[in-house]
Order: C-alpha cells, then sequence, then structure tokens
C-alpha cells in the first residue's frame, strides 16, 4: 500500500461525502447558509470524519449509515472553530490564509453560523435514523456525538483552556485534563461512533476508545511542538502563538524532550494495541502513524 | 377543572423535571456549568416543556421518555436568549430583571455557556434511548427537535430577523416567514414530539403540526401586541422595544386592529381543530387559550 495515493484518495472521497450534506444556499435565510458553507469549505485535513470511516471499516462496516455522522462530525469541528475565531474570543481574523467566518460575516452572522452548524450537525446525524433503522448502534452514536461535543468534552476543555490563560496555578492534572477533552473527545468520538455503526462489541469499543486518547493527546502534543519548532513556511501560520498568547502547553510545562519522548511512546502504546486487536486496517495503522508524526 | 390551580401544579411538576437534568456543578469545567445554570434558571414560563408534556399525554403518553426531551427544549430555548442577549446581538444587559448571562460571566463565557446549552440539549435528548429504547418514535423525535431549532427552523428565522433591522423590502411573505420560523418552530417541535413519542399516527402528527403553527402565530403576534398595549409594570420589561429597535412587527406591518382579529381567527382555528381530534386534552385546549390571550 501507498500511504500517500491511498490518504489522497480517500481524503476526495471524503470531501465528496460530507460536501453533500451541506445545506443549499436558498431561501431568506441565505447568508447564515453561505457563512456555514464558507466555513466548512475553508480547507482542513478532514481528520475526523476519516478516523470515523476506517474505524467503521476496520469493524467491517461498509453501509452508509456511517456518511451523516461523519458530516456532522466535521460540522462540530468547523463550528468549533468559527466560534474560537470571534473578537470574544480568540479575535482571529485569519484562518489558514482565508478571512474568518466573522471577518467576513460580521460578528452577529459569526455566533449565528456557528449555532446553525452545531445544530445541523445533529440533524445531519438524525438522518442516519432514515438509513437504516435497524442499526442498534444509533442510539449511542447519538449520545457519544454529542457527550463527546459538550462540557464533558471539548466545550469543557475549550472552558478550561480559556481560563487557564497566565494561570500559575497549572498542574500536570488540569493540563492532561485539557487536552484529554479539547482535542482527544472529538477524535475519540469519531472512532468510538464508527466502531459502534459496524457492530463492535463492548470491549472492542472500549480498546478504541483507549487507542484513540492516547492519539488525541500525541497530536495534540506534537501540535505544541510544531509550534515550537516548525518554521510559517511549513506550517502555513505564524509559529510562536502560544507564547504569544501567554498559553502553558504540554511543551513549556514538561519542556521539549519529554514532550518528544510522550509523542513517541503514546503512538508506540496506541499502534501496539490497534495491532492487539482480531480485526485489521492496514491504513487506519499507517493513518494513526502519519497523524502523531506530521511536520504540519 | 380549575385552571390556574393545574396550570401552577404542572409548572411546579415541570420544573421539577427538567432541572433534574441540570449538570452538578464540579470539576475544572465549573464555571460554565454555573453559567448554564444560571441561565436556565433565570424564571421563564417553562411553556415549550409544558405543551410537549400535555400534547404527550393527549395522545396517551405517561412514560418518562418524554421527560430528556423537555429538558432539551428548554436547554435549546434558553441557549437561543444567552445568545441573543450578547453585545454583538442584541447587547442586553438584563433579563426578566436579571443580568444577562454575558452580563455576569463574561463575553467569551457567555458565547461557550451557549454553545454548552446547545449541545447539552442534544446530550439529554440522548438519554431517551436508555429509558426507553423499543420506543420507534426516537430517531423521528431526534430529527425534529433538530431541525426546528436550526437553518430551517428557530435560527433560520433568527437570521432573517436581524438582517431586517430597517428593511424598508419587508413583505408579508417575508414577515410570515420570521414568525413562523423564530417563535413557533420551538412551539411546534414541542407538540410534535410529544406526538412522536406517545405514537400518534402520520395524521394526527400532521394535525398537531398545523395546530401548533397557529398557536406559536398567535403567541407571537399576541407579544408584539402587548409591546405596544401593555405597560411596563405589568410586562415586567420596557414596552415599546420594538419601535426603539426600529422592529418591523405583525403590528407595526398590518395595523393593531388586524393584528388583534388574526390573534382571535388563529386561535379560534387552532383550537376547533384540536377538539376535532379523536383524543382530549381539556387542560391542553385552556392552555392554548390561555397563552394566546395571555396579558403579559
Amino acid at each position: 500500500m501507498d500511504f500517500q495515493t491511498e490518504y489522497k484518495k480517500r481524503t476526495d472521497e471524503i470531501e465528496k461525502v460530507i460536501t453533500a450534506y451541506l445545506p443549499k444556499e436558498e431561501g431568506y435565510q441565505k447568508t447564515v447558509m453561505e457563512a456555514m458553507n464558507y466555513s466548512f469549505l475553508a480547507g482542513g485535513k478532514r481528520l475526523r470524519p476519516m478516523l470515523m470511516w476506517e474505524t467503521y471499516r476496520l469493524f467491517g462496516g461498509e453501509a452508509k449509515v456511517i456518511e451523516p455522522f461523519m458530516a456532522a462530525m466535521e460540522m462540530i469541528h468547523t463550528y468549533s472553530l468559527v466560534h474560537d475565531d470571534l473578537p470574544a474570543m480568540d479575535n482571529d481574523e485569519y484562518r489558514r490564509g482565508k478571512e474568518t467566518t466573522w471577518k467576513v460575516y460580521g460578528e452577529a452572522m459569526g455566533i449565528l453560523a456557528g449555532d446553525a452548524l452545531l445544530t445541523y450537525a445533529f440533524e445531519t446525524a438524525a438522518k442516519a435514523f432514515d438509513l437504516e433503522p435497524q442499526n442498534p448502534g444509533l442510539g449511542k452514536a447519538m449520545q457519544i456525538l454529542a457527550g463527546k461535543a459538550g462540557i464533558f468534552g471539548m466545550v469543557g476543555g475549550q472552558v478550561v483552556d480559556v481560563e487557564s490563560e497566565n494561570d500559575t496555578s497549572m498542574t500536570k492534572e488540569k493540563l492532561d485534563f485539557i487536552y484529554r477533552l479539547k482535542t482527544s473527545a472529538l477524535m475519540e468520538s469519531s472512532m468510538r461512533i464508527g466502531a459502534v455503526l459496524a457492530g463492535a462489541d463492548q470491549e472492542e469499543q472500549n480498546a478504541i476508545g483507549e487507542i484513540a486518547g492516547k492519539v488525541g493527546l500525541a497530536f495534540q502534543i506534537q501540535d505544541d511542538i510544531l509550534d515550537v519548532t516548525s518554521t510559517m513556511e511549513v506550517l502555513g501560520k505564524p509559529i510562536g502563538s502560544d507564547e504569544k498568547n501567554h498559553k502553558i502547553t504540554y511543551v513549556t510545562y514538561e519542556g521539549l524532550k519529554k514532550a518528544k519522548e510522550d509523542v513517541a511512546r503514546l503512538s508506540e502504546d496506541a499502534i501496539a494495541q490497534l495491532e492487539g486487536l482480531s480485526v485489521k486496517n492496514e491504513f487506519l495503522t499507517e493513518l494513526l502513524r502519519y497523524l502523531i508524526f506530521r511536520e504540519k
């Protein structure tokens, strides 16, 4: 398997699948639909839908029921970026080289577009009930989707992160909490939903949850490492932004050496655990390796 | 039946049911939980959960499966108020005599608390899958909950409303659109979810949808009428706020006389249609009458 060729091919497939769920830009509420689609189509690696799909395939899933959940997951990820960029939050005017949603459509529409994307994520996921009503994992998939996006998942991590700027009382435990919730949560829910909808048993679901937790944590630490060691040319965004924002990161807290060791250890653990399962998906194994050791 | 006594009794019951679903204020993310609960407990008539429960009872429903959906609906209503009040939106510092959420917790936390409430609404509703997994209406109830809160429901109406300030090109069609989506949508979804979860057939669901649409429209027109004719003492908030905000309302567009006639006509239609169903709930009939002809 040539990983890069396969990766490109699957990214294109995913783009087709998830954009098919975007709303048509029409009617009196056209502006918010434009703002939603602008945000969603502004780029991104579509990692979460890819992790979901590949985990679904790992457990033998091959139906369309996974597709609305893939789109929903990317909508949730997108809304979180739209709201993060708002003036009252990070006040970012550019993301991935493009103007942020609020910068193009105004602050009120930035708030509403995020709200609309979040709501549309659940509207989209709920379409799965029409595609495969007999799938016994649908209720649980909805629970995971909402649960890992909320106060015990992404939003919870985001809140603590916002409150922790210039926090001199930062502890290892608190830092782990932020990382586990802020980034890992959506990666974990992506992989868990893939497993649940493919009919994985409880033990397999738990294993996938643990693997995803390690991958998510390693992914976020690697992000911090790149913020220190990469160049703007490679990364496509200013480096040193964490330091500028007085963010305490894993790298500032543990040091670069320990951070790199932890990334290596977490990813080895995750891949060993994945390879210990009775089912195989070679591409998923390679994908985890690629995500963690990426250079941008 | 003494309506006022029953109304009070049921409001108390609902308060108990829905507040049981609020998150405990604990852990690192405590602040956002406090902000969520502050917003949720700031008052409100709990109309939407009441409409849901009474419609559920109308069709013979008597299980707990309705409860997470009642709480979820009120959370969605609450999040919409929290975000509406933000500085970039209506910039309101007070609601129901209390400081608004962003005023107490800051603008960033106001955005996050709204996001958290919206996500928690779906997390809460999804708990119904554990309570009554065999209920065949659960998937459809999730579809209605999300659909009527989003771009083809409440958010869609809100967007057009925001864009229509000082809109000299306002038409009757557009005004109806705003009213149908902005207020009616959640009342309609409340009643539809009650019907679906109680096992009402398709024809009954459609009738409930029509009744709710009329009630919602009449309710919003009455709101506009009160904004012109009531006093601050009765209403508990400044009157004339629509004029101050240059809002084109049903009353400015159609005139007070026609507005009052339409409220009467819509409510008569709705109640006649409700009484034409083969099932009865005397309290629900009285409730619709009360909601429409309320004085605050």
